[in-house]
C-alpha cells in the first residue's frame, strides 16, 4: 500500500525550531542587554504553545491563528524575566523568529526526492503565512501549504487530518502524515491516515529522552527523510 | 507603491485553458470514435462554468467545488453531443484534463523571477487539488496555493480577495491580483487590492476580441509575465 500525498508535521519534523529560536533570542539578548538562559526561555516559549492551543480546542478562546498565540507566550516570558522597554514593534519582529526557522539538514534534500513521487504538503497547526514565509526562506519545496488554520481546527482534532485529506481531493488512506511526535502521529492513525514516523532526536536538545514507539506501531519509521525516500522507492 | 505579495488568476492568466482542453478533447474523440468541434466543445464547457458559480454565489447550490461544477456541465455538454457508452471513469478522466493545463510561454520564467521578490499565490476560483496538481505538473513555482474554495466564496466576492491577504499576514492594500480579465481585477479594487492587468490576447483563440480597459485603471498593465517582473524592478 502506497499513499499518494505525504502530509508533514512541520515544527520539529521538518525544521529545528529550538536552535533556531534559541539564536534569534541570544541576537535579541545583545542588542537589549538581556542575559538569560534562552535555551530554556526557547523551551519555555514552545511550552505554552500545547496549553494556548488547548484552550482553543476546548472553545476558551476563538480561533486564535499560532502568531498570536505566541505573541502572547512571548509577552509573558520577557515580563517575567523583567526586561524592560521592549517596544512592540521589536516584540513583533522577534515573534517572527518563527517563521525564520531553519530546516533539519536532511529536510530540502529528503523533500525534493519525496516530490518527485507524491504530492507533499505541510500539515501544520502553524498559520499559513508562517508557513509560507518559513518556506520560502529555507527553501522547501512543498507542491502546496495547508495549515490547521484552514480549518479552524489544531491537531489533533481529526478535522485537521480530514479536512487535508479533502483539499488534497485523496481518501484519508491514501494520504501518510510524516511527522517526529508519535501522539500527532497516533490521532492520524485514528482519522485513518497511514503513518510514517521520523525520529527528531536532536528537536528538544542533547538530553531528549526517546519518544516511546512500539514496532510496527506506524506503517513506516525512519530515521530522516532521505531514509524515507529510500524505503518508499523514491 | 509597492505590493508584499502577488496572487494571480489562474485560467486564462498563467495557463493557456482552451489549447490544453482542446487537446485532450481530441484525444477523447479519437479513443471515442467521436468527431466534434472541439474548440468549440472547450469554449462551451468554459462557458459553462461562470453561471454555474454564479448559481452557487446566489446560494442556489451548496458550496460545489469548481471540480464537481466542470463534470456537471461536461455530462451535459457529452449528452448534448449524442456520444454514447463513456464510462464514468472516463468522465472522470476527462474531467481532471483542467488539472493538466500547460502554461504560457512565459509563466514558470516570469513566476520564478517575481517570486524572487514577493510572495506569490494562487487566488482562483479552481479548487486546491486543481491547482496543486497543476502546478506540480507544470512547474508553477507557487509559494501557497490559495483558492476560492478555502473560504466558500468564489471571485468576485469580497471575500474572496480579503481572504487571501488574511491568510499572507498582509493588508489589502499590500496584496496585488494579477489578472488577464479586467472584471476580476475591478472586484479586486473594489476591495482594496492592487492591480496588475496582464493582456493574454489569445485565451479564447485567435479572434478574440480585445479587453477594454481604461488608461491608468490599474497598476500595472502588462504584456506577460516577464514584462511585469521588469516593470516592477525584479
Amino acid at each position: 500500500m502506497s499513499p499518494k500525498a505525504l502530509a508533514f508535521d512541520v515544527f520539529g519534523t521538518v525544521v529545528d525550531w529550538r536552535s533556531s529560536i534559541t539564536r534569534e533570542l541570544e541576537h535579541f539578548g545583545n542588542a537589549h542587554g538581556a542575559d538569560e538562559d534562552w535555551p530554556a526561555f526557547a523551551d519555555n516559549w514552545r511550552g505554552g504553545y500545547a496549553p494556548a492551543m488547548d484552550r482553543v480546542r476546548r472553545g476558551e478562546l476563538p480561533w486564535t491563528r499560532i502568531d498570536d498565540l505566541h505573541r502572547g507566550i512571548l509577552v509573558e516570558l520577557l515580563r517575567a524575566a523583567d526586561i524592560p522597554s521592549v517596544s512592540a514593534e521589536d516584540i513583533d519582529d522577534l515573534n517572527r523568529a518563527w517563521h525564520r526557522l531553519d530546516p533539519w539538514p536532511d529536510s530540502v534534500a529528503g523533500l525534493t526526492r519525496l516530490k518527485q513521487r507524491f504530492v507533499i504538503t505541510t500539515l501544520s497547526n502553524g498559520n499559513i503565512s508562517l508557513l509560507t514565509n518559513m518556506a520560502k526562506r529555507a527553501g522547501l519545496p512543498w507542491d502546496c501549504v495547508i495549515s490547521a488554520e484552514l480549518f479552524h481546527h489544531y491537531k489533533p482534532d481529526p478535522e485537521a487530518y480530514l479536512g487535508c485529506a479533502d483539499l488534497l481531493g485523496v481518501r484519508a488512506s491514501e494520504l501518510m502524515l510524516v511527522a517526529a511526535h508519535p501522539s500527532d502521529l497516533r490521532s492520524a492513525h485514528g482519522a485513518g491516515l497511514m503513518t510514517a514516523y521520523v525520529a527528531r532526536p536532536l528537536e528538544y536538545g542533547p538530553d531528549q529522552p526517546p519518544h516511546s514507539v512500539e514496532d510496527g506501531e506506524f506503517d513506516f519509521t525512519a530515521t530522516d527523510f532521505l531514509d524515507l525516500a529510500d524505503q518508499l522507492g523514491v
